[in-house]
């Protein structure tokens, strides 16, 4: 039995639900309401310590971390495969994972989290604090907290930009013609990339966009966008509902 | 035929050493040496254009990433395993991997750059601006401007304490009684995590040490520590001299 806590159009659970519409996998959905601090409540604690999205329970056992998720989900379920067989190809893939991982998530934070000010600006000072005390690590409670100010730094919004020029030249310089970025095989380094590029593209059209020099990314991005299983992930439906973040791409 | 582009006794270059080790694999060893940049330099490059350290070459082909690379060594040379078969298993040990490569770095570099800081004080302005003109990345780049002007920040050395104490903190609470990381099964996860709690150990006493609440950790420590590979790989040697950095366990 497999069963997905996640938030719905958000980036990170946009990528584990895409990988499991992909395989066209059955699961029960525990939709997580961030606006109203669901991920930090102890029954999901006790799933993920960590009080972020997503978590895969499979057989009552949780799996962390949606890069290690979709990797455990193709080795379960290889039909179709993610991933190549040959270790040097998988290796290449995995700088792709890796750059969504380590850059992807940089790129988007100060803007998305804006959108949760309004959010944060209704709660009381008691509901505020008594939020904030529910943030289980002190990397989360600081972004939680920048974002209630209004507070994300002159260098937070640079790195921002950085880690969003970085991801577009990659893809720029090593799609070549695709149709996707190990070539002729759809993998997860496309899955994991496209949540952060899809905004990257709201966020900062002067990286990517008809205005900026990033044809082959733009390509890649429409392809992506036309995949019947990124239409069912990344559009608003009973399962995730519209976010605080406009659905890009529209 | 394996090669290895390194830097001998810095961190993450011991991670693919010990793996090596570990599997008894013999390579050509190409020493970089970053005191004098060497990294930075167009041949090395033209295989890793991010100009970090390590870079594995096999039959001509380079797999970029300690932590990716790990993986790709045990792939393809699989004995003995160094990566449990299930994959909950795996995606376990990926968690401690993954640890690795989010928080070790960020844990010891203000302390680590600080031992380059009399190198760069060496330089002539025209020899200061030429090699930081070399430096590939823009993130790359401010670190050694904050290295040469000693200007980590009171954030930078926060965000160390703050990584390294969230690295012994999830070893203290998820070794049990080992004797490694993932039970009886010594794994990659152990090599990758080994360097950087190695310097934790050095750099922050209060954090990991006989006077810090931490038996586990530091009896995990001290196992690593007699391991021959550990030993082999962790020892300055002709084809690893002693760094600016002391050899920590000592």
């Amino acid at each position: 039995m497999l069963e997905l806590y996640h938030a719905g159009l958000t980036t990170c659970s946009k990528k584990v639900r895409l990988c499991l519409a992909e395989k066209g996998l059955d699961y029960r959905s525990h939709y997580l309401d961030l606006r109203k601090f669901e991920h930090h409540r102890p029954e999901y604690l006790a799933i993920n310590p960590n009080g972020v999205v997503p978590a895969l329970v499979h057989d009552g056992e949780p799996i962390l971390e949606s890069m290690l998720i979709n990797e455990y989900i193709d080795a379960v379920f290889p039909n179709p495969p993610l991933r190549p067989a040959d270790p040097l190809a998988l290796a290449r893939m995995r700088l792709w994972t890796k750059l969504a991982d380590n850059y992807g998530l940089a790129a988007v934070v100060p803007n998305t989290w804006a959108f949760y000010q309004p959010v944060l600006a209704r709660l009381s000072a008691d509901e505020y604090e008594k939020m904030i005390a529910q943030v289980p690590t002190d990397e989360r409670r600081e972004q939680w907290r920048k974002a209630a100010d209004n507070s994300f730094s002159a260098h937070d919004h640079e790195k921002a930009r950085a880690s969003a020029k970085r991801i577009v030249e990659k893809i720029e310089t090593g799609v070549g013609d695709g149709p996707w970025l190990m070539g002729q095989a759809y993998t997860l380094a496309d899955i994991d990339l496209l949540p952060y590029v899809d905004r990257i593209a709201l966020y900062f059209p002067d990286i990517l966009g008809p205005d900026a020099d990033t044809p082959r990314t733009l390509a890649w991005l429409e392809r992506m966008r036309e995949r019947p299983a990124v239409k069912e992930s990344y559009t608003p439906s009973a399962d995730a509902p519209a976010s605080v973040v406009p659905v890009a791409g529209k």
